[in-house]
């Protein structure tokens, strides 16, 4: 185990945590003592049948995307009882930095997305009673549990928004997170993830960070300086004070569970391989959204899984902040995506 | 200096060396007794005026894209005498490996494009006699000599041919060179240029050849696995069979060389800085092919510069190759690259 402070709710916003018990994997075995972080904004109603979940991204908490609720937005918590669950592995969950030997820190177990979707669903019907929810939704990682959780409790699921995400991880998305994983343990620091200070490999955390900006936005973002509108001064500014601001302070281990689990996003497997055959037991109400910019997550590929997903329809948005549109820095993307939203929850 | 058998003739075809003596550099000092590489194919007509010049990409060497000449091809060898000059600082020409000191491996001086284009222009003046070229094409590092070419000396160029490259660096190219770069340096053994071996920093190059794998051709590419079409068997032999294969033998100062022109690469500095202005002087009939599949050298950012030249034109090719279909490995790739040269000389 190792403290690292970043992971409080000073950083992240209040949570609470939710305790799995020993916690059988999909890839066999079981984590010990395993929780599961998450918030909750609003208040579940007496039918139980206002709840909406949000999934995280990779890198992300529970606070991440917290500024999508709010009065009047369409995750409105005077309405909805919308609760952000953290990724297991990620900081706030049981993660390899938290678990006590045997099994933290290099030896944590690996992961799987539908591990983080069965530990939601244990939350939302065991903790909270819900039996149905409004909506799923999700960025990224958060797509690849929207798509699992929509293709594994299709009951459950009135209405699923995968944003920027893919049910089965492509090839080239596979590469991509190969070769931020590569830069983050190509610090000999790393240690093979027995690293002994919480900032110790801040070196692998820049170079993964540069990854981020090299894929993470578009060329034409760089070209129009386009951080200009969100008051970044210059080139050197966005690479020290948003990209590797952003990732410096997280725990190394934390970002290669998660990244295991991305590479291995197959929602498929819920159907023996069959990807198509899995997503067409989707009976929730389906918007993808996509963004035309998008260097890793290429409109193209959500197309192509929109497409397996009966009545479903696709948005898609055309902001240069490509794959990070979904942090809404751009008013108008921030709009775009809750006018989607709230379209989506009012049918 | 370093011994490294890969920049030999065995593994590059024969080639010859012109003496630049104390050569000037664009950023200051000069390189003592440098030595340019160059082959040739083809005889030098009487007149002199039959020359085309093929500057070379990033790694690549004479020998590289030497199967674009053939009888019946465009650069038919039986009606023009082709050029291939070797970049500066490849591992044939002057090199930080077989540069004695103190000029030599870490202090290996910075060149530019310009000093590439100047030390050409020396060869082909001085040695040949030449004073006009019916065509100067390059791919990539290629084409920004070739823009350079075209800008600095319009009067000699009657045709270019820029494929996939920049006139100027963008800030996202300049990234992704940043990038590989930190890849290969992440490498211990690199050791600030001063390793001991021509093998030393095989774990830096397997990094940068990753990352030329994720930005080098394109999603689809890996998503249709479009390199059985090369008879590649597996995404593992994809990477070891071509990508590292490629980089493996290299010298990593070459590369680093080479890559700091490519990143610094602006022919507006002709024009103090306009670049609008330095392409406007082109007179040569020019004739822009990019890719629309490219990651890295985007269509966009050629047709931006092509619109700045006057009386050109822009041919597009849609090869899930991305940037590499300029390797012509697919054969309806080389045909159509063929055809466009063939079309650009008959005019």
């Amino acid at each position: 185990m190792l403290n690292n402070d970043f992971y409080s709710s000073e950083n992240h916003g209040a949570f609470e945590v939710f305790d799995l018990g020993d916690f059988q994997l999909e890839r066999g075995g079981s984590l010990p003592d395993c929780k599961l972080a998450y918030s909750t904004h609003g208040k579940l109603n007496e039918a139980k049948d206002n709840a909406i979940l949000f999934p995280i991204m990779f890198s992300g908490t529970s606070g991440s995307l917290a500024h999508y609720v709010g009065e009047g937005n369409a995750l409105d918590p005077s309405r909805y009882f919308i609760v952000f669950p953290n990724q297991l592995g990620n900081g706030l969950s049981s993660s390899p930095h938290n678990t006590p030997a045997p099994h933290g820190m290099s030896a944590f177990p690996a992961l799987d997305i539908a591990d983080d979707v069965r530990a939601q669903h244990r939350l939302m019907t065991e903790h909270f009673g819900v039996s149905e929810l409004q909506l799923v939704l999700g960025w990224s990682m958060g797509a690849q549990q929207t798509y699992e959780w929509a293709a594994r409790y299709p009951a459950m699921v009135r209405r699923a928004a995968p944003i920027a995400g893919t049910a089965r991880c492509t090839p080239h998305d596979a590469l991509y997170v190969d070769t931020f994983c590569e830069a983050l343990k190509s610090d000999p620091a790393w240690n093979g993830g027995e690293y002994t200070g919480a900032n110790d490999v801040q070196t692998g955390l820049r170079r993964l960070a540069r990854v981020f900006a090299l894929m993470g936005t578009c060329t034409e973002f760089y070209k129009q300086e386009a951080w200009r509108r969100i008051d970044i001064q210059s080139f050197d500014d966005l690479m020290a004070g948003f990209w590797e601001k952003w990732f410096l302070p997280m725990d190394p281990n934390a970002l290669l569970c998660m990244a295991d689990k991305w590479k291995n996003g197959d929602v498929g497997a819920l159907a023996g391989g069959d990807l198509k055959q899995a997503l067409s037991r989707i009976t929730a109400k389906t918007c993808v959204i996509a963004f035309s910019e998008d260097m890793f997550v290429p409109l193209k590929d959500c197309r192509d899984e929109q497409e397996m997903i009966p009545g479903s329809q696709l948005e898609v948005l055309d902001s240069l902040w490509g794959h990070f549109t979904t942090l809404g820095l751009f008013e108008e993307d921030f709009k775009r995506i809750n006018e989607i939203l709230a379209n989506l929850l009012a049918n």
